[in-house]
C-alpha cells in the first residue's frame, strides 16, 4: 500500500529500518526511536499545494526515518537518518555528552534492577514492613545540577514505595519510602542511595523502622466508607446514521476540515496540513513540550523537573485506549508503532480516540418579535490520547468545529508525586494529601507549536491591542473610544500577553485581503495567560526550559524545529530550542514563520488531589479574523427535534399555560 | 401547595399581589415587576440549618413581593413591598429621579408608536426603499450623557432597520438605517430625531435615498451558495434510565448536590442553599449584572451601552427553550412567572432547561506496570437559559459536577449590534461586517455574585499568591523555591487579579480545619482574567459601571444588596452598588461577606461573527480546596462500556497486534 508523505512510519517500514541499522554497525544496538523523518518543508509544499488544487502530483519524497539508538559495546548514542526508500544510511552521528530520552523498556529494566539490588533490599529491610506490603519504585528522570552536568553518565532516580495489597491498583503513592537510589543507565550501577529529607532542615537520617499508616486507595475493591455512589444513571451517546468524518488511512476529513493525522512517539497526536473548504490553514500543529518544575528546593528534588516529551514522550507513554471508557460515543482508534529496544516493532493499539461531541449551543438567534429561533449546535470533532507517566496523566486533545475554530485542551490528573514528611512538619512548599505524606507545589509549563499556512506559506505574526483611542475633545468628547492597535513582528524572539490590553496575537497573510472588512485574512490565537517559570533564573531548571519564561514565541521556520526546549531535554544543561532559534537575528514577517505559545497550571496541591486528582483542564483556542467573509457555520443545519431526539422529563406540578413574549 | 420560601412567586401569588396594590392605589397602575421578596438572611437561616439537619422548622418567614410599578395619571414609579401571607402593603415608595428598568409591553408600545410616527414615516420615505422592505426598529435603553442627566424624561432610542423580505427570520440588521427617533416612554412623545454619523467625522446629513444592497441573511429559507451542508450525521444523547436527578417544586437533588433553583425576571436562574453531602456550600450564586459598552465616540452612539439585567433583565427576555434545539438530551423544563403591564399573570414557558450531560474524563490513572486502567467520566448537570436581548443572545449556564466544582459559563451569541457606514470609510472602532454595515468594538463585563456559605456563614475571603521563596543561598541554593503566600482581605473594595503570580481568590472558614492539610476549608475561585472596563475614568458609561474597574470585589453582607451597578441602572448616573457598598470601613473577615468577580470579554467584531455569531464562551469555576479529605469524585463509578454503550467504528487497514506497554 502507498505511503502519503506524512504518514507515520508503519511496521513494515520500522522493521525494514531495523535491517539497515544493524547491517550498518559493527556492533550490537540498542534501539530507542525509529520515527518518521518529516519531507522538508519547502520542497514539498509543492506536492501538498498539487493535492489540494486536484493537480497532477510531483513525485513524492523518499521515505526516511529519524533514528536514535546506542551502540552497546561503546554506549554511544547516534542520531541517524535512514532512507527507507533506498535503503541507505543517510546520517549516522555520535552525540557526545549528550542523553537521549528514556524508553519503555529503560524504565522496566531500572525498575528490575532496583528491586533486586543487595542495597536497596538491605535499606528495605530496615522499614520493617508489614508481610503484606510489596515495595516499588517508580524510575525518574535525573534532572540536572551543577555535579550531574560534569558527569557524563546516564543517570536514573528511582522513588521508592510500598503498596500494602495484592490489588493491581493499589495506590503505592499513598506510601513513600524515605530513600532514593540512582542508577546508572548504561551499566546499570547504583551510584548511590539518596536519603530523603523528612522535615524542614537538611537533615537526614539513617533509614526507620516504617510507622503503619492506612493508604488512601481509590481501587474500587479498597474504597471504605461505603463504597460507590449509587445514583449515576447511564448516560449513552449514539450516531444511528454513523459518524460525520471519513478516513482513509491518516486523511481525515470532517465538516470542510481536512488534515493528516500525525504521530510520533514524542508528540503523540499532531495535525499536519490542516485545510478548511481546500484553503491552506495549517501546515503543523503539536504539542511540542511540556515541563513540570517542583518548587521542593531541597536535595533530590531541587533536580525533580520532568520534560514528558522530550524525557520520554507523549506517544511513548500513550495508553490504549478502550471502548466506553476514554471516549463515549462512536469511536475510530488509531494505533501507532514503535521500536522496541531489541528492534522489534510493538503495534501500540488505540493510542488515538477520534470521536464527534456535542458541546451544547453553538449560535443561535431569536427574532424576538415573532419568537422564530434558530439555533446550531456546536458539533465538535475530538482527537484524543492519554499519557501515564508514572504517576501522573496527561489528555491531550485536538478539536475542530463547525466554526472553523481550533481547539487545543490538556486536562491534567493522575496522581500527585509524593514524598514522605513526619508527622508535625509543615513546609511552605508542599501540602499535606494524606497521612505522612506530602505533595510538592509545581507548575506545568506547556508549549504549543503554531505552524500557520493561513492562505499561503507567507505569514507574518502580529499582535493586537485594545487601547483607548487619544483624548481628544473634539473627536471623543466622553471619553468612550477605543481601537485595536496593530504591531506586526519583524524579529523573532519571546513576547509577552497583556490581558489588560486583551493583547491577541494573530497568524495573518498580508496578501490575502478580506473583501468585507478590508482587513487581512488571519486566525487569532485565544492564549491562555498564565504564570510563568517560578524558578529563578540561576536555577538549572529555568535555564533548561526558557521556553517557558515567556508565553509567546516567533520563530522563523526552519527543519527540524519542532521542540521548545530542543531536541535533547534528559540531563540537558540547557533549552537548545526557543533559546537558541528566536535569537536569530533574521526577518520573520511576511515569510515562513512559527508561532508558539507557553503556558501552563501552577499547582499547589489540594487534599482533593489525592488519591487521583479531577482533572484540571486548559483551553487555548485558534478562532479565524477575517479569514472568511461571514459565519463560516452560517450553512450548519439548524438543530431539531428530528435529528436529536431529545427527551422530555415530565414536570407534575406545573399550573396551566396563558402566553410568553418568546 | 405549601411554597418553600425560597420558591419563586408563583401565577396566584402574583394574582394576589396585583390585587392588593390595585386596591391600594387611587391611580391606575402599570405594573412593572412582582417577584419574590427573599426572606432577610440573618433571620432566614435557623430556618435552612434546620432543614438541612433534620430539625424541626420554625415558622417560615412570610412570602413577601417586591414590586415595582407607575401610577398612571402622575406616572411616579413605586417600588415596594407587598406581605402575601397578610395581605398586605408593607412599603410603597415613590422614587423620585429614578428610572426604573424597561418591560416587554413597553418595548413592544414604543416600537408600535414609532412604526407609525408620522415624522418618522415621513423620513422612510426620504430613504425610497423598495416595496418588499419593511422598516423596524430596536428600541434602545438610552443610556446616560450630561444632558439626559438633568433630564427626568423616561428616554427610549429607537434604531431603525429595514428587511429585505417578509421572512420570519429576514435579518435587518442588515439593513441599517442612518436614523434614530428618541421617544419619552411615558409620554409616547417624539422628543428628535437623531441623524446617525456615517463618516468619520461629525458630518450629518438629511436623510438620503437608500443604496440597495444585500442583505445577509441566517434564514435557511434565503441562504444562497449552496443551502445548508448536507454530511452532519445525527448525534443522540439518551439516558435509559432516566436522569440522575431529582426535582420536587424547586429542590433539585443530584450527585450529593442539593439547592434550590431560583429564578426573577432581572437575574434569569439563580442557585439557592447549596450544599453538598449535607454540608454548607453557598448561599446564593447569581450573575449580577452584565454592561455592554460601545468604543464608538461619535452621538448618538456615546450613550451605546446596556445593562442587560439592570434595564430589562435575563429572565424577562430569556426564550420559551425547545426540545432537541437548546438542550441535547434528556430535559426537564423550568417555567417562569411575571406579570405584564396590565397586571396579568403570565407563564413564561420552559425558560430554563436542565439536564445531564458528559463532559469527557473526570479523572483518569493507569498503573502502567500492569496496564489496570480506573477512569471516571465528567458528568455534570447543567442550568441553562437563552436571552434575547433585542440583536443579541446570551447563554447563562450553572453547572455542577461530581467533583463538587461549580461552574459559571455565558456563552455570547446573536447578532451584533450594526450602524450604517459609508463606502470607503474606515474607522479605527469598528469592523465593516457587510457591505454598508459596521460593526462598533464593545466590551461584555459580566458580574458574577458569589454569597458562599462554607460550612456556615461566617466566612474570609482570601488570596493566595504563588512566589518564590527568598534568595537564601542556604535554605534554596539552586532557585527552585516558591511558596503560597495568603492575605486574608480584612475591609470591603475592589481588588486585583495578577497573573503572574497566579493568584487565586478563596472563600475559606477559619473554623473549619481539614484534618488532613492543616488548612481551613474552602472554595477557591479560577476567576477569568479579562481586561476591565477601557472607557476614561470620567465617561458617564464608566461612572456607571464602576463594577466593571475591577475584578474582584468583597463587601459585607446586607440584605438586598444584590446587584453589582446598583438596583436600578436605566438612564443612570453612578454605580449605585459595589460603587457604593464597597466604600463601608467595616470588617468583612471571618463574617457573612460576598465575593463578585468581575470578567469579560473585549469584542471587536469579525466578518466572521456576521450574520449571527458564533458563540464565544466565558468559564468561571469554583473549586473546593481543602474542604475535603480526599477526592471528593474517588466514590463515582467507574466508566465502562456496559453502561455507556459505545461503539467502534472499524478501521480496515490494521496489521497484526502484536503486544503494546499499556
Amino acid at each position: 500500500m502507498a505511503r502519503h508523505p506524512l504518514d507515520p512510519l508503519h511496521a513494515d517500514e520500522i522493521a525494514q529500518v531495523v535491517k539497515i541499522l544493524n547491517h550498518s554497525q559493527r556492533s550490537k544496538i540498542r534501539f530507542k526511536v525509529i520515527t518518521l523523518d518529516e519531507p522538508r518543508k519547502q520542497d514539498f509544499i509543492p506536492y501538498l499545494e498539487a493535492e489540494r488544487l486536484g493537480d497532477l502530483l510531483p513525485t513524492p519524497p523518499n521515505r526516511k526515518a529519524y533514528v536514535y539508538f546506542h551502540t552497546l559495546d561503546d554506549h554511544k548514542f547516534h542520531r541517524g537518518v535512514v532512507n527507507i526508500t533506498t535503503n541507505t544510511v543517510e546520517v549516522d552521528q555520535i552525540l557526545e555528552g549528550i542523553q537521549g530520552p528514556a524508553d519503555a523498556d529503560e524504565q522496566i529494566e531500572i525498575e528490575e534492577v532496583c528491586n533486586v539490588h543487595p542495597v536497596v533490599l538491605a535499606e528495605i529491610e530496615k522499614l520493617k514492613l508489614p508481610p503484606n506490603a510489596r515495595v516499588l519504585n517508580d524510575p525518574w528522570g535525573y534532572g540536572t545540577d551543577d555535579d550531574s552536568i560534569k558527569s557524563d553518565r546516564r543517570l536514573i532516580q528511582c522513588y521508592m514505595y510500598a503498596a500494602l495489597s495484592d490489588d493491581p491498583e493499589a495506590n503505592h503513592y499513598s506510601i513513600p519510602l524515605p530513600f532514593s537510589p540512582v542508577f546508572d543507565s548504561n551499566t546499570k550501577e547504583l551510584v548511590r542511595i539518596d536519603r530523603l529529607p523528612l522535615n524542614h532542615d537538611d537533615e537526614r537520617v539513617d533509614t526507620q523502622a516504617w510507622i503503619p499508616r492506612k493508604a488512601v486507595e481509590y481501587s474500587t475493591a479498597l474504597l471504605e466508607q461505603g463504597g460507590l455512589r449509587q445514583d449515576l444513571k447511564p448516560l449513552q451517546v449514539q450516531q444511528p446514521e454513523g459518524p460525520s468524518f471519513s478516513v482513509d488511512g491518516h486523511l481525515v476529513e470532517w465538516q470542510k476540515w481536512r488534515f493528516r493525522l500525525g504521530w510520533n512517539v514524542r508528540e503523540g497526536p499532531f495535525l499536519h496540513n490542516v485545510t478548511y473548504d481546500g484553503r491552506n490553514v495549517l501546515y503543523r500543529l503539536s504539542l511540542s513540550e511540556m515541563t513540570v518544575p517542583y518548587a521542593d528546593p531541597r536535595q533530590p528534588y531541587i533536580r525533580k523537573q520532568a520534560f514528558d516529551l522530550g524525557d520520554i514522550g507523549l506517544g511513548m507513554t500513550s495508553n490504549c485506549l478502550t471502548l466506553g471508557c476514554d471516549c463515549l460515543g462512536v469511536i475510530r482508534y488509531f494505533d501507532g508503532f514503535r521500536v522496541n529496544a531489541k528492534g522489534e516493532t510493538v503495534k501500540m493499539k488505540n493510542v488515538i480516540c477520534m470521536h464527534e461531541i456535542d458541546n451544547g449551543i453553538g449560535w443561535k438567534h431569536t427574532n424576538y418579535r415573532n419568537a422564530t429561533s434558530s439555533v446550531v449546535r456546536d458539533r465538535r470533532l475530538v482527537i484524543q490520547c492519554t499519557a501515564t507517566v508514572s504517576n501522573y496523566e496527561y489528555i491531550l486533545m485536538w478539536t475542530l468545529d463547525q466554526a472553523a475554530n481550533i481547539h487545543c485542551e490538556v486536562r491534567a490528573t493522575g496522581i500527585v508525586s509524593t514524598m514522605p514528611v513526619n508527622d508535625g512538619v509543615k513546609l511552605p512548599w508542599m501540602t499535606r494529601v494524606a497521612d505522612g505524606v506530602g505533595a510538592a507545589y509545581h507548575q506545568h509549563l506547556f508549549n504549543l507549536r503554531i505552524d500557520p499556512a493561513i492562505d499561503g506559506f507567507s505569514n507574518t505574526i502580529a499582535y493586537e491591542d485594545s487601547e483607548r483611542t487619544s483624548d481628544d475633545p473634539v473627536l471623543d468628547p466622553y471619553g468612550v473610544g477605543y481601537y485595536a492597535k496593530i504591531t506586526d513582528i519583524e524579529r523573532p524572539g519571546g513576547y509577552d500577553l497583556d490581558v489588560n490590553k486583551s493583547r491577541v496575537y494573530k497568524m495573518i497573510n498580508p496578501s490575502s485581503i478580506n473583501p468585507i472588512s478590508g482587513k487581512p485574512a488571519g486566525y487569532k490565537l485565544h492564549a491562555h495567560p498564565s504564570q510563568m517559570m517560578l524558578m529563578r533564573p540561576h536555577a538549572p531548571g529555568a535555564k533548561r526550559a526558557l521556553f517557558g519564561s515567556k508565553p509567546i514565541w516567533v520563530t522563523k521556520y526552519q527543519d527540524g524545529e519542532l521542540y521548545a526546549a530542543g531536541e535533547f531535554t534528559n540531563q540537558s544543561a540547557a533549552d537548545s530550542g526557543l533559546a537558541v532559534w528566536a535569537k536569530r537575528d533574521e526577518n520573520v514577517k511576511d515569510t515562513d514563520v512559527v508561532l508558539w505559545h507557553s503556558f501552563g497550571l501552577t499547582h499547589n496541591p489540594r487534599p482533593e488531589d489525592f488519591p487521583v486528582m479531577p482533572m484540571e483542564m486548559i483551553k487555548v483556542e485558534l478562532r479565524p479574523t477575517s479569514f472568511f467573509t461571514m459565519n463560516p457555520s452560517n450553512d450548519v443545519p439548524r438543530s431539531n427535534q428530528k435529528a436529536n431526539k431529545s427527551v422530555l422529563v415530565p414536570s407534575c406540578c406545573d399550573g396551566p399555560a396563558t402566553s410568553s413574549r418568546l
